[in-house]
């Protein structure tokens, strides 16, 4: 798709360049709204506002949600007051809420002076909600029908209501903003008699979450349940809105890049990697490399404390690579497996045990595995094949059994950390590789050499 | 959520225990399927048909789908046929054909006996396709309209067949099966003139996916453009399905889950971690860790090469952790940034230049700063406070000339791999932390001894 795009963004370029505007719009017209926007991502800033202008109303509202937000102040800061108007005209009140809370408080007074007072106040409502709370992605246009509803007016009053709600297909049924049930449009037509109260068809199980909720939870909900859309009730238990598919899609792919990000030891970034310059990348790496580099002065101590035994059997050195990267290793395989499972909410804290007891079993099934593959590696190769005539069977032996603790030892901290991490508030995907590495690679070394010292000296 | 699903589980039990059916079926008529198939998962295999009976037909097709293959296989084996046919005439062909494919051959045989031979037909088109292609996944109950129709022919075919339906919320203008367009049932509601030919209402600019198109490419564009379906048209250009966004929710999240999976060394499984024993988990993660761990003798013959040096200068040692962890770290940093670009679709091969200029940049940032930081750090702490009387000026400066060109190093190394495995047909997911990794430890060593005999022999 990626190199598809990039073709259609030259074509485009150059029926810009040769100025055939119909020709332009004739395309655009007949693009997907993402799609354009990623063509704008790519345009010189002087020409943005040409080429936006080609676009029909609705189409130009659309694109215009889909463009990053350095590209919308731009728009915006080109805009007349009219042209302005028209385009919140056409947004839903989610969208003008994500963008108030984007732009620089210059623009946001042009926005609300533009907007009219319902809409204003909605956005004010959404506003209020914490970041990452089911409030602020919500939106605030739904249908709701009243309980004594026939399903013939339930579907005229959706025909006449419709147009401004961004999704129609799940209707709440509600009473002094209540909520009683919900009922979906596809049961509203198959139902064959029209005489039929919305009361007699509505399911009354509705599940809803709080304003307050965790919006990475809320998305999980709807993706748990195949759900169009969740209803979001206030401390009062009064209905305010509702979170839509597509915005919980949304919210998924951004926490999984989080959640990558936090795992990879980078501080998360809102911007897509191609418009991040160099700065920001360091920006958001530099923190976790100095933090980890600094805290590896314990390995160096361990090994600095061991000199003496060192320089009396350098060969030794030649196996802490290996051991630190197997450790290592081993580590971040349960912990990424236990953060992600921690993340799909598969585990709770209760489950702790029986997650440390499955992975002592796998890290003994790992780690002899690995130990006896290492013995017979290092007899053949490093002995053998490269004659290192320093080996002998119990070095091998003092640098097998070490792998074999290192194992366990590294399955159990990547296990139990990102639980306890999740358990005290923490984001459990800090406790992944970089971080387990680094513990590890410590321990692994005091178990090497306090080996060493017994067996070999 | 998992916290409240273990409380429920455990109610849920004590009723069963004894022996409250009526009070049970009372609480499973309210769940939600997906919530009544996690009870399912932790229930004795002797209780799970009698629970399931309790079930009403719809609900019970509905929780079916969403449970594991093994109990899925326990209760097709404990049913009448009748009781089979029951089920196999709720569930949508999709789910049925996902059914076949997970069952064991004799479970296999009896379903398509008891199937009917539309569904049947039906089945065995879906399972003609590659595993993890658009045609796989796909669901052949749609509903089409043909072009000729006015909006109220279009509602009431849409009432008339809507029951069997996945979604009915997209509707598909074909002409001997062949695509012309789409229409929502948004807009056939909103639309006021009842006797408007479908012709008029419908989008031209239909985007479709071939049969053979990757999953997970479908899945990313229907986040993309927040779409609720997406018809899937055959190598002729005949409509044969559609894909919906639940399914593609359910493959981006699989898919995901996947891709860490692989970044972590571990070859994907489809089994939730709690449902795997030891022994699978073990298979899943031991060939990467024998595999990382003999590509380490690399590394080992490096230190061995320049053992004599080491032996003269043991203090040098000290510090092959701290390069070899911050290498690892500022190379996974690039690579799972670079990985995750390519999975969302933001990056191309051809932005391959750019990125590496992108890294590099960033690269003598990290660099640099991580180069000074540790020079300060050696010479305060490790020399000063800690007392390491071997380490001098030039130690140090080896040590950090070192720490330089391997976050270089490591960061172009990091960005470059991802990028061609995908370009060559690989899984760029593997070139991840363990990979890059062992590779990058490698490379610092080399750099760390050739500086170290330069300036400090």
């Amino acid at each position: 798709m990626a190199e598809y795009n990039a073709l259609l963004k030259k074509t485009l370029k150059t029926l810009l360049d040769e100025k055939k505007y119909p020709t332009l719009k004739d395309i655009l017209v007949t693009m997907n709204p993402a799609d354009i926007a990623a063509v704008f991502e790519d345009l010189e800033e002087e020409r943005i506002p040409l080429l936006f202008r080609l676009l029909p109303k609705e189409l130009a509202a659309e694109c215009f949600v889909e463009m990053e937000p350095d590209r919308q102040e731009l728009l915006i800061r080109g805009f007349s007051d009219l042209e302005l108007r028209d385009l919140l005209g056409e947004l839903y009140v989610d969208d003008a809420a994500d963008l108030v809370e984007e732009m620089p408080a210059n623009v946001v007074k042009r926005i609300l002076a533009q907007a009219d007072p319902q809409t204003r106040r909605e956005i004010n409502q959404i506003l209020r909600y914490p970041e990452n709370s089911a409030g602020s992605i919500m939106t605030t246009e739904y249908v709701s029908l009243r309980p004594s509803m026939t399903v013939a007016e339930a579907i005229s009053r959706i025909r006449k209501t419709g147009v401004d709600k961004e999704t129609i297909y799940t209707c709440y049924i509600t009473e002094d903003r209540r909520l009683l049930g919900f009922v979906t449009v596809k049961d509203l037509l198959l139902t064959e008699d029209d005489d039929t109260p919305v009361s007699a068809v509505m399911d009354e199980n509705v599940i809803s979450v709080s304003t307050m909720a965790d919006q990475e939870e809320v998305a999980q909900m709807l993706s748990r349940y195949n759900f169009l859309a969740l209803p979001v009730v206030d401390t009062d238990g009064r209905m305010v809105g509702i979170v839509t598919f597509d915005d919980a899609m949304d919210v998924l792919e951004e926490e999984t890049t989080e959640d990558m990000e936090i795992m990879a030891a980078i501080t998360p970034s809102e911007k897509p990697y191609l418009r991040s310059n160099a700065w920001e990348l360091f920006k958001h790496r530099i923190p976790w490399l100095m933090l980890l580099m600094v805290s590896a002065t314990f390995t160096g101590m361990i090994i600095t404390g061991f000199e003496s035994a060192l320089a009396a059997q350098v060969v030794l050195t030649a196996f802490i690579p290996m051991l630190m990267d197997t450790g290592g290793n081993s580590g971040s395989q349960s912990s990424v497996t236990v953060i992600r499972a921690l993340s799909l909410g598969e585990l709770a804290f209760t489950d702790l045990p029986a997650v440390i007891w499955k992975e002592i079993q796998t890290a003994v099934l790992c780690g002899s595995a690995l130990a006896m593959l290492c013995f017979v590696k290092i007899m053949l190769v490093d002995k053998l094949l490269l004659g290192s005539t320093d080996i002998t069977v119990l070095t091998a032996a003092v640098v097998c059994f070490t792998m074999a603790v290192t194992v366990l030892v590294a399955k159990v901290i990547g296990c139990t950390l990102p639980m306890c991490a999740k358990k005290l508030g923490f984001d459990p995907a800090v406790m992944a590789s970089p971080f387990i590495t680094t513990i590890v690679d410590a321990l692994s070394l005091l178990v090497y050499f306090g080996v060493a010292q017994v067996l070999l000296f």
